[in-house]
């Protein structure tokens, strides 16, 4: 039996870049989880020796800190660097490149609005890096907006995991409302290229593994998609759920991955439908 | 009979500026019709003694030349200093801002998108402001740029006379396109403003009455509105087509006035509507 795998699965870039990084450098601590999965966290730690602490006040002056792919708040990197602490940036790209954008535009006089959650690690760094002078708007509706006295110069910019058509629809409530909108689409579309891949994939296959964990909302949608294009498919967390009753009289298998799902774990996946087929 | 103009009708603000610049230079010159109204003209013609050219050859050095309501291009307005023409400006301050917004921003080397028809004397004007290196898209539809390789930066106007909706589907076009749109909404919301006065007052009225071009699309937009509120809704041109009959146990008329619609002719239906009920 064929198997293939999507053409683009599990980790996106920024979370393989940030695991490549924690390997190595051994023994450092991450400040907060560097990722949302907690195998994988355990495998860094027993592995590597990569720890992570949840404050600030764990981190002892002059350790190895590896800064989380969310990225921190600019605050908190500050406190790092007057610790001499040795900083190592895993930070995303992806994320950078907000935190970045904000910084610039609130220094030119730009006012902000982040389409995004004001609770999520990624929103609290980019927000962090506005000057204390702008406005910031945290936002997920533009509703929340709609009282509010805007400035005429806003700059807005995302959050990486956004959905395009929402981000869309509060860009366009602000073109109506203010002379200037400067908009930077920082949205990732990793999340975007594993759907597509899966969909593509289970067009072509009579069975499907989607890998991932069940309470996981991305990795869920990826089944629905295969479950569209490919009536035998099936949503596992790990190899020993793989059973070899789907294979019967089967050809071409399939297999895609959730974004928090590491490779070592599709890996055996394939290894175990190799073994059984 | 109560008889009740609309809160907002006939010219706009700046074709009601040009025309009090106009009266304000007697005997000038203007390079192209200073407004689309034929009758208007002639007032000017016959009241003041301003005319206008259609070709540049057809002004001589020292002349008085007021620039009309859409604006001319940097080019001509070059040639009229160089000539020592008395340039006396009367393009709308809302045309002014994109002419300013274009030069501007193809200075910082942004790309140019102007959401507009390239035939408008308007848009001829406000595209001549770009700086030569700068790349300068002047589209009616999003379809006209999908083969287009596009900067990263790119700073988008519209012509001040369309529609809000269509000019966001563009602005949401290129903000999935490319990584900083600088969206500038130079729309002039003067002919929407006469369509919702004109709503809220046929609304209250038994009888309304429509003053306009009958090519006019915008008159008849206006007429097509009040019809809806107002059965006894009549679109004329002038005084002389007002009907006696209409009024018969009226108890309220309301006026309302296309863009092309000066104030006199709109003055001399009231008055026919008082000396008739």
């Amino acid at each position: 039996m064929k198997i293939e795998l999507a053409s683009s699965y599990g980790f996106c870039f920024g979370v393989k870049r940030a695991i490549r990084i924690a390997e190595q450098n051994p023994n450092s601590k991450t400040f907060g989880p560097l990722i949302h999965n907690q195998d994988e966290i355990n495998r860094l730690k027993s592995g590597y020796g990569v720890t992570y602490v949840d404050k600030m006040s764990e981190i002892e002056p002059n350790e190895s800190v590896v800064v989380r792919t969310h990225g921190i708040p600019k605050e908190e990197l500050k406190i790092l660097k007057e610790q001499k602490n040795n900083i190592i940036d895993a930070t995303c790209p992806y994320v950078t490149k907000p935190q970045n954008i904000v910084e610039e535009m609130s220094n030119q006089g730009y006012d902000i609005v982040i389409f995004g959650d004001k609770n999520h690690p990624e929103i609290r760094g980019v927000m962090s890096y506005a000057a204390k002078e702008s406005n910031v708007y945290i936002v997920l509706d533009k509703n929340e907006l709609e009282k509010e006295k805007l400035s005429n110069k806003i700059a807005l910019v995302s959050q990486t995991t956004r959905k395009p058509d929402d981000f869309l629809q509060l860009a366009n409530f602000l073109i109506l409302c203010v002379k200037e909108v400067r908009v930077f689409n920082t949205i990732c579309n990793a999340t975007f290229e594993n759907q597509d891949a899966t969909q593509e994939l289970a067009k072509r296959c009579d069975v499907m593994i989607v890998v991932g964990g069940k309470n996981s909302s991305n990795t869920k949608q990826l089944y629905l998609i295969s479950k569209r294009y490919c009536d035998d498919s099936y949503l596992v967390e790990n190899q020993d759920e793989v059973d070899l009753a789907w294979f019967k009289n089967k050809e071409h298998c399939g297999i895609a991955a959730g974004a928090s799902t590491p490779d070592w774990i599709v890996e055996e996946i394939v290894d175990k439908v190799k073994a059984i087929c």
